[in-house]
């Protein structure tokens, strides 16, 4: 090995952007990474790193286009989060071998939470109970709620969100619990049944509480069109945490306002944040979060984050495939 | 037989009180109740019923005191609800044999849904995502939420709601599930151990979630006391969907204004209503819904109390002992 060899080797170099790390953390992926030769360099999330990545050969954590732009010498980038369409224009790379991974997996958890929290507010009427307490009153009019107990649901997305979010329902006994997903053949045990994206305009019409998990990718934008939120029944609601492009939005609140749609649930909208003037955070019988779903608030997502990052780096060193790479073609 | 008692068996009379039955229930009530001889007459909830049902054997429904005490020749007292310690009061009742029954067993579910909705809402925050979107703003700033999965749930009463409870909890993955009761001799596979209310203390030091399910009677009043409630971690939030008087709500609300607690989520207070300058309606950190965890306006829970109500009735016509018959001296 030349001396040029030894100091590059010295030299290979970890950016890790984002302000999700504690001091914890960071010793936990400094002393993975530390035995193969790699130091680690911190900066804020959204840090303008141009100049200052030029020579890394992996870039972890919450990565912009930019920061992906301004890596000139990576070989790997590794996204702290699962949905990374952003990531995937190939312009954006010098290097067209430089792997692209997400941390799809680390945020089953805290989504799944999420949307059982949604669904629920969602059936018991939350918001009216809300709005009666803070006008100085007590019950609401009384209306007829529904129960998850003897419901028939629908899952859009069998993923990691998905099978997280199924795995919990279940347990509140659901009349069915149907899966939807692209390969109807892959079957999948936490569901009654799966069928293909082919069959869901059969599927909508006898489905009460539609939920839908689904990744931003060409195939899914739009996917829950007018005429699709036309098929479910009146008494249904509709819930998504995936992203905000697979429903026609101005299509939902407009069947939310005539009341052909029970209720609805968002944790994802077009665009984010939306303006203040926006309907969708003015339309009765919807519940609007914030994108806080798969956030890095919380212990769990942190820890799964970490221990995600530090098994791909033993893959990534020991040249095994990664298991969480990404196709920039297909998106995800 | 004479003429007399042919008549008198002619005329066995059910007296029904409340909103809740639809035309379909009705009928359930008259079809399973006609072949022994029964008449049904139906009461709106809370109607001054002096003299109207004097001559009644049976009285059903959405009943108070004033229902017992004019129910001059009642043989049976069923109440479509589980808290009957206002029915209690041996003055009420002219015939001392009189039997007194619950509808225990009808609210499991929709209580259970309704404490998830409530567990979730707490540890993420939802009242702060849905301020920052009032405002006019997005999210809200960033801290730190928790988990159910990975946390140590202590479930106070191990009865049909904290049962319900616990079979649809379990599927998050708590750290630990433990059920408190009376009698810890008698175990329930739903927890993960069950101890006795003496061993309270140990535990509570021990209990990131605590979630109280207990019935309003002598030995259930003010059971988290102040010095209880100053046992549990600063991190830690409390529920209650039993009833109001099981907590020191006074001790509660400065333990959360103080930070010595983090949150609490309640569906029952101590009065209820509370008065519109009750700091129960304005504490930060507390989630107050208007006792509507068990209502009667979910399908479910009708179906459920229907059921309840014949299944008794055909045992009561047999001469059985009631499933769900109360002792008046215990008060459940």
């Amino acid at each position: 090995m030349t001396e040029t060899q030894n100091r590059n080797k010295q030299v290979r170099k970890i950016a890790v952007f984002g302000d999700f790390l504690g001091e914890q953390e960071r010793r936990k992926i400094e002393t993975t990474v530390a035995p193969h030769g790699f130091s680690v360099q911190y900066h804020a999330r959204n840090t303008p790193p141009e100049g200052l990545i030029d020579d890394c050969e992996i870039v972890y954590g919450s990565i912009g286009p930019d920061a992906v732009r301004a890596a000139k010498s990576a070989r790997w980038i590794c996204a702290a989060r699962a949905g990374v369409n952003t990531l995937c224009d190939e312009s954006l790379y010098r290097n067209p071998d430089c792997i692209l991974s997400n941390s799809c997996g680390a945020y089953g958890v805290t989504v799944a939470e999420h949307t059982v929290m949604l669904l629920l507010m969602l059936l018991r009427r939350q918001p009216e109970n809300d709005t009666a307490l803070r006008a100085g009153g007590w019950k609401p009019e009384k209306k007829q709620i529904m129960t998850v107990s003897g419901s028939r649901i629908t899952v859009l997305g069998t993923g990691d969100l998905g099978s997280c979010f199924a795995e919990r329902i279940r347990a509140f006994h659901p009349k069915k619990l149907l899966g939807v997903r692209k390969n109807p053949e892959k079957q999948n045990p936490l569901f009654d049944e799966i069928c293909g994206i082919s069959e869901l305009e059969q599927v909508l019409p006898e489905t009460d509480i539609l939920v839908m998990c689904l990744p931003d990718t060409k195939e899914t934008a739009g996917l829950m069109s007018a005429e699709r939120i036309a098929l479910l029944p009146k008494e249904s609601c509709l819930i998504n945490v995936g992203r905000g492009t697979a429903v026609d939005q101005s299509a939902l609140l407009s069947a939310l306002s005539s009341g052909r749609l029970n209720g609805a649930a968002l944790d994802v909208v077009d665009p984010e944040p939306p303006a203040s003037d926006d309907p969708v955070r003015h339309t009765d019988s919807l519940i609007l979060t914030p994108h806080v779903a798969g956030n890095t608030n919380n212990r769990l997502s942190i820890d799964n984050l970490i221990d995600l990052f530090c098994a791909e780096f033993e893959r990534y060193v020991s040249g095994k495939p990664l298991l969480h790479r990404i196709d920039r073609k297909r998106g995800y």
